[in-house]
């Protein structure tokens, strides 16, 4: 891919200060880029890594100047996935591969592609410009809706309702009964589960992750929220909107989170709790009772972050101070 | 489907108080429940949540009436899978996919399922009524036993023997090469794994779940035990009958875990450990020394849950504790 | 497979006690050893696991002996993974299957086994003896070395280099998009990952493990590096030689992690941190902060192993510590 300067300088809305029809090949790191690259400078700090390098522009934000073609935008942050967007490679893929295998009664418009070795079941519906890449199995009675991507060897399980611009990474598994067990006197019996998942738009669903479908009713991932790889979402739980969270993740059945929450990696939030809208749980958190809106928690139990700080750094200087409170008492024993 | 509520209160073996013709279409949770939903009313405080809605009927405890045709259970919660079982839509699967690709000298019954692509290596011999989902991976020398299902995409190696009955959910994979190497100056050698995994009778093993096979000898997972998704058994360990592990947990190699246990999500278990019988361990916890028959513990390294739960809350309150202890220091030095 | 005890002293350079010509055809562990069975004895202890057996034969290191064939070396252990090796059957594999899916203008040597369903991008080259096992999706320009194995159903994407003698195992997923996204006022959108993975010799990436790709640059994984099951290694990270990494490990974006490092299972790494060289990092850890090479840290966060483990029995004495102070309190105000 190949753009003049100028062209770029329109495509991020900024000021151009440079030769319009300087010809750049691609976007790089500060520290990487070469003379065909463009790349971003946050900060003032960062000028120094390209000052006496031969690169072909620099985006900055107002306010810096370099000696350098650059392009002046009010958010370098903000232009930084517009900017990678330029130049991502993006294969057109369209049709069904004559190895995949489609089910009964489905409805695939022609803008959709299906992989190699992909197996769709009965009544699947998909929208416009869907992509199920190879190996994926749709199970029955799916929806998906336009321009959503199912990655390599994803399972959607039979009901499921996907919504638009959605992403589910490779080796995601959608759908799948939960782990719900009656316990008799015999053992453990399994509780058939009848519900589904109801996935909305614009959500992403990380590589090898997981979201169990309800036992009655649905499990339920509102638009916008972003989940990264590795992430146990059990039956019957609630995702509020614009939510993120962070790898290696696990919450449990039928526990409800808000909206525009941000969960660290490694979290565990046990079943049937509620954590309000915008909180904020660091990783490696155990959350095992209810959040207020706007809790900022760490730790297991998980407490307000500032606290488990706190309790932290104390429980480091503990057999110090122990030993110190012992000693007073020994002397005040002495002085006694 | 649908049941007459006599039909139900027979395969229920409960009492009907109602119309015993009445159509049953579906059952459902109480508050989402319809006008041809069967629900079932684990709690007398619940019946409000059906008491003005026009529902098909109740499923309730003995004691509680309502006014709804409904049918009285001894145990409503055992009940439930029951109940769920009977709305379940069961999709029969018989026959060898065109695509699938079988081995030399297999052993597959006509009742048997194989999806498409499955991939079947030599010598398996599978029991009646196996179900092989489409994408799964058999190696050489395995053994199912009858009515056991394989979801998508599973990988079982070679020499792993499987019950009757058991459950591989999509992704799992069984009987890979454990992580053993030798340390040696030159870096790391690795060890080759000779072993097999066995599976009981009645197992379930999750989604993403990992069972490594055994250096030399099996790998072990007993009758009835329950094992959720994104679990990582790792080689050599032993868990006993009727044991359930939640997501996210990790056994490491070597380590026994008796039976009837109850392991929470995100647990680790150190190597070379034993964990007795009838153990509970909370969810996070890291268990990093020997466990006797019913211990019930939590946090790292695990400990008595009650003394850990006393260490935690006093553990927050510990900067006050200290200030006030160092300020009676003084005032007593004051004093002194 | 079937050794006489002479071609097994010289396979592993060991002075032979016992009959040459006693034929060997399998290695065991000492309880399961059986008659043409030989087994390693690491410690005099052991040896009574074995003496009243009718086992094959014995290794054993300098100094021990045994009534029975014994084969003498001087490290048992480091001679451990040349036996297992010894027995171990391995398949040849090679070809591609008919059902394999190649792109344009690959580079696949004769020497190569690509199993069935497999399904492979364009400009894709591999070195001599590479096998990719069934199910597994290579994508376009992707480059991997010469005698390294791609497991069942693996990902591995566009641009992403692998070096010789590389295991991938099954279900793991390479050169994904990173879990990055520009957080505006209207949600989060998506930052596009233009950079790659690099995977570098003699490296291990377990079963259902991802390696994200770079947003810019490369996501490297440096030579002779151990990588186990379910790890997630975010987008940038670099990850020096040697390195062992055990299951359920998570490190996040950019974070750097020298060589020769341990770090146990279910660890966590915050972003944009420094691991040094040598490091050795307990199971269950949350490192936040950079760590100097030696490190020796548990706990979250992660601190000095020692000073972690001190607080953590203090922690479990604390409510009688407490009550005890608090008594001398009363007691000193008593007697003042």
């Amino acid at each position: 891919m190949r753009y003049t300067l100028e062209e770029i300088a329109q495509l991020i809305r900024g000021s151009l200060y440079g030769p319009p029809n300087l010809v750049i090949t691609g976007v790089n790191s500060p520290e990487l880029a070469k003379e065909t690259d463009i790349c971003v400078i946050y900060d003032d700090r960062l000028i120094d890594l390209v000052k006496d390098r031969n690169i072909g522009a620099v985006v900055v934000k107002e306010g810096l100047s370099i000696d350098k073609p650059y392009i002046v935008v009010s958010d370098p942050k903000a232009i930084m996935p517009v900017l990678l967007g330029l130049f991502l490679k993006k294969k057109i893929l369209q049709g069904i591969d004559r190895t995949a295998i489609i089910g009964n009664n489905c409805n695939i418009s022609e803008t959709c592609f299906i992989g190699p070795y992909v197996v769709i079941g009965d009544n699947v519906k998909l929208g416009e410009r869907v992509t199920i890449m190879a190996g994926s199995k749709i199970g029955d009675e799916v929806v998906i809706g336009d321009d959503s991507f199912i990655g390599y060897n994803v399972i959607v399980e039979e009901k499921t309702i996907i919504g638009k611009r959605v992403k589910i990474q490779h080796g995601a598994i959608i759908g799948k009964e939960g782990f719900g067990f009656y316990r008799s006197k015999d053992g453990y019996i399994r509780i058939p589960h009848l519900g589904n998942v109801v996935i909305e738009d614009d959500v992403e669903i990380g590589a090898n992750s997981i979201v169990d479908r309800a036992t009655l009713g649905s499990t339920v991932i509102k638009r916008g929220t972003k989940i990264d790889s590795l992430v146990l979402i059990a039956h019957n739980v609630k995702i509020g909107e614009d939510t993120a969270i962070a790898g290696q993740t696990g919450i449990a059945g039928s526990s409800e989170i808000g909206a525009r929450c941000m969960i660290g990696g490694q979290v565990g939030i046990t079943d049937h709790l509620r954590v309000g809208d915008n909180s904020v749980i660091f990783a490696k958190s155990g959350v095992i009772g209810d959040l207020p809106s706007n809790s900022i928690v760490s730790g297991t139990p998980a407490r307000s972050h500032r606290e488990w700080l706190k309790a932290q750094a104390i429980l480091l200087k503990l057999p110090k101070i122990i030993k110190q409170l012992r000693m007073k008492d020994v002397a005040d024993n002495d002085k006694g």
